[in-house]
């Protein structure tokens, strides 16, 4: 029987952690391990500087739930490394995330850097994230994570590799397919706002609206076409194809003589 | 005259921002917008729930310095894009970390967060990391980020590229050379420490001993061997390689219809 463990960046009492725990308990057995609080935009963060605390929790269809103060990386690793579940998963899957996780803003995502760390540890893993506006919400995500995750039980991803779904926030008619497409780039206009207090203190919030770009075959492309992209992606940033430019920009530079 | 921003993730205080503006501010004007506090392994978070503050602190050899109570990127961001500084950056420079940021850890760093933040908002940009134990510290690090700087002010990367480099931690006449190395990949055993608190309850703290592993080429391997290592970075996480593949996967899966 498969074994799934599901984490997400909301928080374990998020409503698209419960729906997605729904539909992949028909699949298999899920063990959930999934952050206290909501930890949105925390990146690949991991907490290294202090003891992380657990509390097992009963959530419908899972055989175990863990709710732990850290980050989405934190509780896969406590979960997995950790062993606070008591088998090795099959599939990890993050989310399914309230929002959307398109593009480099994936850089950000808590829902994406869990089901990263899932695949640095070695495990197959894949993010779900629900566009803006809900739509019909986490109940069509639900079904379409589950469908996706069954495919990938019979077909395995190549190792080092994970998947990023997003599902359009429409309703069940208005969708028109599934896609593959590469990551786009999000860019934001009026990113910061600086505002002043009632004491006269000025403080700034990170805000932004998305600016539309018609870059075709993205993943923010596909969204806007009302269908569901799914993203391979990986985690070797390395730009391979610039090493021998930039040995040559160290070179010119002419001032390196060791012993320096 | 050039201007550089200096972030970091080992906050406003720490002696390797120092040193780096010092060696920096002898090439051009140094602006500073750094953490009040140490935000290791934060990651590429952002803060989107809460309000960012800022102070102006004095660093000798900076124009501006500024004290943010967030993350490396929302300090990056801030600079930059909220117009704390008055002018663009021809480079932004983040670190000199204490302690490296190799291989697969620049996921978890705050310090090459705060780089590929500015990238991603269109800026030149590099990471430094000085790896322990320290050896003849920071300033033997802050010479040749100097060094890599001006030659980087004389060639533009490629847009979207940023630099990882990490300087051993050895003494002077032991550094036997620079090389561009792609990032290898860092594993850890022993992860995950279970502990019992004095009133018996169970916590965890993330640990982990790195494995020497024997890659060729690797970032890791030209620390090993005591040379400087230089990675190109992008952030485009897309695995394009396998997209017809993972398209297989889901078409064999058989069970999309639209509608759904």
């Amino acid at each position: 029987m498969a074994v799934f463990l599901l984490a997400n960046d909301d928080g374990i009492h998020s409503e698209g952690l419960h729906v997605l725990c729904n539909h992949i308990s028909k699949l298999g057995k899920v063990y959930i391990a999934a952050p206290d609080r909501e930890q949105s935009a925390c990146g690949h963060a991991i907490s290294l500087h202090r003891p992380l605390r657990m509390l097992e929790r009963k959530i419908p269809g899972a055989i175990q739930a863990w709710e732990v103060d850290g980050t989405p990386a934190d509780c896969v690793k406590l979960a997995i490394e950790g062993a606070l579940i008591p088998e090795q998963p099959d599939l990890v899957i993050s989310g399914i995330n309230r929002g959307s996780n398109l593009g480099t803003d994936v850089l950000y995502s808590g829902t994406v850097s869990a089901a990263i760390e899932a695949t640095l540890i070695g495990f197959p893993a894949m993010a779900v994230s629900l566009c803006d506006p809900p739509g019909d919400g986490f109940e069509l995500a639900g079904e379409i994570a589950a469908k996706i995750a069954s495919a990938l039980l019979k077909n395995n991803l190549p190792k080092n590799t994970l998947l990023n779904v997003n599902v359009p926030g429409v309703r069940r008619e208005e969708l028109v397919g599934i896609t593959v497409a590469r990551l786009g780039r999000r860019q934001y206009s009026k990113v910061i706002e600086r505002r002043v207090d009632p004491r006269g203190k000025v403080y700034y919030w990170i805000a932004g609206e998305p600016v539309l770009n018609n870059e075709n075959d993205t993943d923010i492309d596909a969204i806007i076409q009302n269908k569901v992209s799914v993203t391979p992606l990986q985690f070797d940033m390395t730009r391979s194809d610039i090493m021998p430019a930039v040995s040559k920009i160290i070179e010119e530079a002419g001032s390196f003589q060791f012993p320096i």
